[in-house]
């Protein structure tokens, strides 16, 4: 009944838009693949296979793949609405379905799993085995099915989207870049041939990297703390609508991140999505949404920025007012993504699971409308073909578990293999992701209670000359100031070198102490004992030298996801205190010491090239 | 003092020259990273990370990984000098030092080894943590040690070649690619732009859909049994020296297979590799070889195709004559690598453990000069970043084992995790690729055998009209020939289609019964019952339309490898009497209802679909 009242519903639904007019020339110039023409010969049952070059999986020197995994409830989550009801834990949740140990569960992948049906096959023959490029057919089963039904039911199109697999989202972006931008090269092709890429002002900058040797430009979008600006100065509107043809094409390409914006951690409410798609609509951009943190949103960061700020405490307002509903609390109560909305087809979204299971994985998906998905496979089987069969068969066992009776007793050698371990299915998927916010929701509150109550220098100031007695004022200086953040990995902290004693002092050769010269300084000296801390500086995320120039050395991004559990207060607060100190440095020659550590009297220069770091370290 | 002399004797060579006028220019606009000038500070000890964007270890998923995997002498070797004195096992190879089964190890990746040493640290923390995308440090440093010392020690330039991985060899193949061609578009680009690439006329058809996208000319080079032919008509330096400006640019880059060509199974020799490099020399041409089935060289084939041919049986001469050895016979009997003779530094050579452990590996490296690494390094952290860390820590823990005596008691859950395996090292991965080697040579010559066996058709003629007796004669029709595989994983049959009774016979629409005809029906009657199997038409491996007009249809592609032990004999037979029956068709319409099956009437155009089947198929 549901299904035939989904089939009516979608039936009404618009077709996407055909969005073959923003692909690439070499896009456009690549041959649709006619393998299913012949793939039935593939199928004939019992045929010898003399025609493909597939070494034969009995070679493999691998007999079993196994893993000690963690159970789904490892971690304990938080509240999805603070304050309100608890409603960590659904019907659909609890109770958790695995038996064994509440620790650890032993995974086994057989060489051989006995079926033959490519959906539920999950062994070494064939996940080790040349596969298909759009992903491992279990799990890219899984992956669309939780795409499609759990994180976005409500795509406003008709036949909903597809979803291929990518080797990570930097692979994503590229594949994306590559199939939307042509390659422009200075001096060589028409300045109005340029392609364009709005994106916030701060930004991913491994994706400068990606897009500029492409000579894509970048044009930065402002932005406020909760994501892109789509109305007034320096908007996406503004932005596009007084767009000057003589410096290049008007975009037609939007990066953005918009749920624990990186670096600026904000989490972009479906109000300010619907602004935006109408602009990119009006103006026809597609939309390419990079959320590794998606799921990373923080509910209590309002609730307890209000309570350290001694402000009233907000009412708590659902984030996803959509009709449709996954039927996981937890999942129905995050921001929902472009694709919510995406009435033409135009958003392209990048996911991975680097942050929910591990970077190392190298393996994400790409959620878009049918026609954008089938020129993403095109590249990818000239390219990188599937992600790593071993990542994928051991996330699929993980997750679906052994899909037969049989195969439990196949894989059996000992007790232990033969545990009636089922995967952690989609409720334990769920249940982890939500044990994962909890662990970091909790790591950025301890960190940020820590800097709200450091972000101050109270000091007691020198009598005043004319005065008899020698009672000073104490003045209170903001150091810092901050959003608490609304999701993912990142404190964004604006760091207040306005109010530093050397501010705009004189440099031993006659320079001016600036803002870029404070912001390295303190990065350094926060290195130097006791302080020995690492931070990202906001240099490193400017969209643009321009920005980098004017506002990037006010910040700096701080992340409490890398550091141990115990380290997060003591870090914190080396940090706090390395920064009381910095404000109490009074001589230029003490910054500039600090900053020919840098290697270079360039410091500023040098500091560019922390841009390239992106890829290996993560951010 | 073997350092030292080797020292002095490297700083007698030339250093690599530069080769940047060869790279694109996209590649010539990537910025070089300035990663290790701030590398620094993420070396200071103890220090506080708050900068980068890594998740927490302490949440991936995985406690440990773990494996049985095979002892690296599972399969018997074949011999290294067939006749000679059987070198199969050398001095450094035996006694092989794996304690335990003889068929089976179990290996565990703890999550953390207790070590510091990223060179010798092999754990989930770090393997599933971001990584450099040049390779996980333990693998990479045991890789560039053995393409270094064991596969490439004599590589002519000063400093010796550079490694870096890929997430195999299509992902290289694409990134040479970008490296070294502009995107050129028809109507858009001067046709003096566009770029070229030499190949061998019968190739390995997925890289057409790699270059065919980028607007690459492929021009295509006659070749012999043995491969690439540099002299002659139609060869490399014919098609060089005498190339029209107007066609396009001369080119400048070179895809070749050379170590059992991909389909024509030769093995390039050394002398003929200088030939070839010469001439590339000399018209500036970059070299990328593209050796999936190195060491998959047949060294009996010669000997066994006389026999079977009761022709003489050859001498055995050495393939590998130069001076520097690996100290392991068996790679020492191999022909080498083009790096061999790259006096100027412009090859590129692709590897890929696709053959040697798994395809779903999703990992291979590039061996070239340090200037070309590098660029190819940029290309990676912008793109794939590093291969799975599932795959490459399995591998490394499997090769190089627990890297210290506490890492086994560390991991150590049970009796059977505290097992001594100390992983297979160099002497094991060897013994594992001659063992393979062993496997398939004699897959290879029990097939080759049924074929020569059938290569005939024996018919007895009807009486000639004019005689008095009722004797026939005993004609003998040759239905193919083929050279017995020099190495990789396939027979190149030249299928005798002009003896077929139909040939050039008149087709129901006037049309005529030609090659391609002929070659599409009988690959489709053999997917038939009693035959059962599917062969590669030559029209796949055909470098342009011309060539599959021309002579793709003559060749069918046999692989030994994919089919089952068991299944190799049956399989062959099945393939000819399948022939034998096919050269008995006399009805054109039983050839055209063949046609049909390919789903469409033009069944030539449909064959050119195969084309694009290469990535999949993994051919």
């Amino acid at each position: 009944m549901q299904a035939t009242y989904d089939n009516i519903a979608d039936m009404a639904k618009p077709l996407p838009k055909d969005m073959s007019h923003h692909f690439s020339d070499a896009t456009k110039a690549r041959i649709p693949s006619k393998t299913k023409e012949f793939y039935k010969f593939f199928q004939i049952p019992g045929i010898g296979q003399l025609a493909g070059g597939l070494p034969n999986a009995h070679l493999f020197p691998f007999d079993t793949l196994e893993a000690q995994i963690a159970q789904p409830n490892r971690w304990t989550p938080s509240s999805n609405r603070p304050g309100a009801d608890d409603e960590v834990l659904s019907s659909k949740m609890t109770p958790i379905s695995i038996s064994g140990s509440t620790t650890a569960s032993h995974v086994v992948v057989p060489h051989d799993a006995p079926t033959s049906d490519v959906m539920r096959k999950i062994d070494l023959a064939s996940a080790l085995q040349y596969g298909q490029a759009d992903g491992y057919p279990p799990l890219r089963s899984f992956i669309r099915q939780f795409a499609r039904d759990c994180l976005h039911p409500n795509v406003p199109y008709r036949g909903g989207p597809e979803v291929i697999f990518t080797v990570g989202s930097t692979d994503g972006m590229s594949k994306a870049l590559e199939v939307f931008t042509n390659i422009w090269i200075e001096g060589k092709n028409d300045i109005r041939d340029r392609p364009g890429m709005v994106t916030e002002i701060f930004m991913y900058s491994n994706v400068l990297s990606q897009a500029q040797p492409r000579g894509v430009q970048v044009v930065p979008i402002e932005m406020d703390e909760e994501g892109m600006a789509p109305h007034g100065p320096g908007s996406l509107e503004d932005v596009l609508a007084n767009w000057d043809d003589s410096k290049g094409k008007r975009p037609h390409f939007m990066y953005t991140v918009t749920m624990g914006h990186n670096p600026t951690s904000g989490v972009l409410s479906l109000e300010r999505r619907k602004e935006i798609y109408s602009v990119c609509s009006k103006y026809d951009v597609v939309i390419v949404e990079d959320d590794p943190y998606w799921y990373l949103q923080y509910p209590s960061a309002e609730v307890e920025e209000a309570k350290a700020r001694n402000l009233p405490i907000p009412e708590p307002k659902p984030a996803n007012t959509l009709e449709k509903k996954s039927g996981y609390p937890f999942l129905d109560s995050l921001a929902p993504s472009f694709l919510a909305v995406d009435v033409d087809g135009r958003v392209v979204r990048l996911d991975t699971f680097s942050k929910t299971v591990a970077p190392g994985c190298r393996m994400g998906w790409v959620t878009a409308s049918p026609e954008i998905c089938e020129r993403i496979l095109r590249v990818s089987e000239s390219g990188t073909q599937q992600p790593s069969g071993f990542a994928q068969v051991v996330i699929a066992e993980t997750i679906m578990g052994p899909q037969s009776e049989a195969s439990a007793a196949f894989a059996g050698r000992s007790a232990k293999d033969k545990t009636t371990f089922a995967g952690w299915k989609m409720d334990g998927w769920v249940r982890w992701l939500a044990g994962l916010r909890g662990v970091y929701e909790r790591r950025m509150v301890r960190m940020c209670k820590i800097l709200e109550e450091n972000a101050y220098q109270l000091k007691q100031s020198t009598p005043m000359r004319d005065a008899d007695s020698d009672w000073g004022v104490i003045t209170k200086t903001k150091l810092y100031d901050f959003q608490w953040p609304r999701g993912g990995m990142f404190l964004w902290l604006h760091m207040r070198f306005e109010t530093h004693p050397l501010w705009k002092a004189a440099g031993s050769k006659g320079n001016v102490i600036d803002g870029t010269i404070l912001s390295t300084a303190l990065m350094i000296f926060l290195t130097h004992k006791p302080y020995l801390v690492l931070v990202s500086p906001g240099l490193m995320f400017s969209a643009t030298p321009q920005i980098r120039e004017e506002r990037g050395w006010a910040y700096y991004r701080i992340c409490f996801a890398a550091e141990t559990e115990e380290n997060i207060d003591s870090c914190s607060l080396r940090f706090a205190e390395g920064v009381q100190r910095f404000w109490r440095i009074k001589n230029v020659k003490e910054i500039e010491s600090l900053l020919g550590e840098a290697g270079s009297e360039q410091a500023e220069e040098d500091m560019t090239g922390l841009v390239n770091m992106g890829s290996w370290m993560g951010c």
